[in-house]
């Protein structure tokens, strides 16, 4: 334990660092949601008995490449290599997910693979997603700030069943898409289908 | 014009000769569908200068292997050789499209690449569709008997731009499967992002 403590502070320490990079480059705002979804994200890891240390790292980071301009987004994108997909143009605000892996990699020094995947799918989902994916994405749709239709029903699914609460947000995320007539982003439909599948019997 | 109407006499006379059979296979009920999508699709095809026999072909043949009973449809689809993937499982609804495209070819003699596949994407929908294919999934959508929330805009939009109507008919399918918690066949969302890009300057 005294070791865990020892591993906390470090990384808190670690995080620290970055804070000020990070809160300039996406604004105060968004900053202070970075917080909140972390927060979140390390109650749901301990509900479901997962590292909140990776929760913390993973939540605090989810929207470190989160440009608002998006000119400079995706000129930071070409400058960390990032390819540009065809979908992402039509979705452009998938690309801070994306990018987000490429730069918490790159900038921040984090190797752990299921905590760039976490970042990397926060926006969009996968199926077959790990428990910390699905944290970081379920933490970002229910922090305390959201306020939709629905928001309080993701809140009681998310304590109660990862692959329900994933099933209720992602269905809930198409049918905005499909009354605003926005883009769909096929992974979003396969991870939809695929947590259709999971949450049959429990929702 | 001699000759075409020699062809047409001819065309017909060769469809008559499946009549029974195919209304055998799939009950009268649904039988008469296959005719009024016909008429729409001919009506259709005359607005768009698509040809009206190919038309007439599709729009009888379009829903020929729609057998209700699951187990002699899967059966069938055995029978004639078509591979029964994992999206036909989870979305039966669109077997019977692809396996029509079989039998079309298979015991109605129909080699035409456009007509079969107008009758295999009837259902789903797909990108980039021909005017044929578009109007054979508008038929079907908008034939007389049909009744549900919207049919009326789709069947004006039909008449005005096939593809601001095939947006409208796919976000709109899109939009009946979220609120029902049905599968999403990955093509129709293909197929619904395609169209909202050519009709936005439309609808």
């Amino acid at each position: 334990a005294a070791s865990d403590v020892y591993k906390r502070q470090k990384l808190n320490n670690d995080l620290k660092k970055f804070e000020s990079e990070i809160c300039e480059r996406i604004g105060e705002k968004r900053y202070l949601h970075t917080i909140r979804v972390r927060d979140v994200a390390i109650d749901l890891a301990n509900i479901y008995g997962v590292d909140p240390e990776k929760a913390e790292i993973a939540g605090f980071l989810h929207d470190c490449a989160k440009i608002r301009d998006e000119k400079k987004l995706i000129k930071e994108a070409k400058n960390q290599g990032l390819l540009i997909t065809e979908e992402m143009k039509r979705a452009p605000q998938i690309i801070h997910s994306h990018l987000g892996r490429v730069m918490a990699k790159n900038l921040y020094g984090i190797d752990d693979e299921d905590i760039l995947n976490a970042i990397s799918y926060h926006t969009t989902g996968r199926p077959n997603m790990s428990d910390l994916e699905k944290i970081i994405f379920l933490a970002d749709y229910i922090e305390p700030m959201r306020n939709f239709d629905g928001v309080d029903v993701a809140r009681k699914l998310a304590k109660k069943d990862l692959d329900s609460a994933m099933y209720f947000a992602l269905n809930n995320t198409l049918k905005f898409l499909v009354e605003k007539d926005k883009y769909i982003v096929v992974e979003t439909v396969l991870a939809r289908n695929f947590y259709e599948e999971m949450s049959l019997s429990l929702i």
